[in-house]
């Protein structure tokens, strides 16, 4: 069940962007720039999801949550994995012991 | 094609505990609390995954990322929307223009 | 004793930038950026101090931090606030109860 | 100049603290429990700063700051550093080039 087209699609065309031009392709600049380039763009949009939801702009929130996951993809693809590793993980919490497994893993 | 089976489950999974009792879920709970504590969990989630990458860590980078987009599903419910909205948009700048869509919309 | 001469004249040379030329001065471009752009900003700065010190490379993290407090400095002058708004709170705290009065006010 | 006796006196008592009852002391406890958890306080403020700030609510943007630059003394305090490092980093700024130096050395 822990498939996800587009998603995989996507880690794809991200992992064939690897050895792209990088002066076209944004994701071969983002991923030749390093770890710590894509760790700011996730932080980054981390900040524009609170922004356009304090904002309540929905469409926006969707736009925000999109380039969020998006740079998790490049993050996964720089560490050489994918998102099926993470689609498995989320499969594997809901699987064992219902959604709120996490609860109880991680009592904060 | 943007379809995810176990972001789809997990979103119907939330929003049912939209009504559950708050001290047997933390799904009903955090929504409960609203939205500042579900933004105050993407940051800190968002920290976890740098956190996690910068330790080379790389099972722990994919619970992370797993938390993280949970917690999205999380936000994305309170706004009484879908993951397949964000997995639409992620399809939609693929399909228009590539994957690099992106660079060219929002130059930074 | 809530008084930081470089702090404050940070502030002053901020607030006489509000009116400067935006291609001449960093502040003033950012200052008429507005609210959103400040607070990526502080996110990104952020993220940037997590990732020094996860680095273990002090100087860095000190430059990070000084990055940080910088844009807050701008964000409070957003908002027409002074930094000795800030130094008076934590002596407040201090004043009041110890430092670890923090604890008992937002026991998380 | 880059004196500012409350953040100073502040670190003074958090370096007290390091060997302080954990039980007692929040700071204690968060020195103790160590790196990746103030990292993670240090978000969490940031998250909370900007919160306020979209808020528009003035006095909690001042406290959100000052839980931030609190737990920026506390990593500080980890580090074996001190809030003078900070104020000389802004202090050397500000007396080269003005405050505008940091748009020339970090073009981004």
């Amino acid at each position: 069940m822990s498939d996800s087209p587009i998603l995989c699609h996507l880690a794809d065309v991200i992992e064939a962007r690897k050895d792209a031009d990088r002066s076209a392709s944004y994701v071969a600049k983002l991923l030749h720039e390093g770890e710590d380039k894509i760790l700011k763009k996730i932080a980054e949009e981390s900040a524009e999801v609170l922004m356009a939801s304090k904002d309540g702009d929905k469409p926006h929130v969707v736009r925000e949550v999109a380039d969020l996951w998006f740079h998790c993809l490049v993050l996964l693809a720089h560490h050489g994995m994918r998102p099926e590793a993470v689609l498995d993980e989320l499969q594997r919490r809901e699987g064992i012991s219902g959604i709120d497994e996490k609860a109880s893993r991680k009592p904060r």
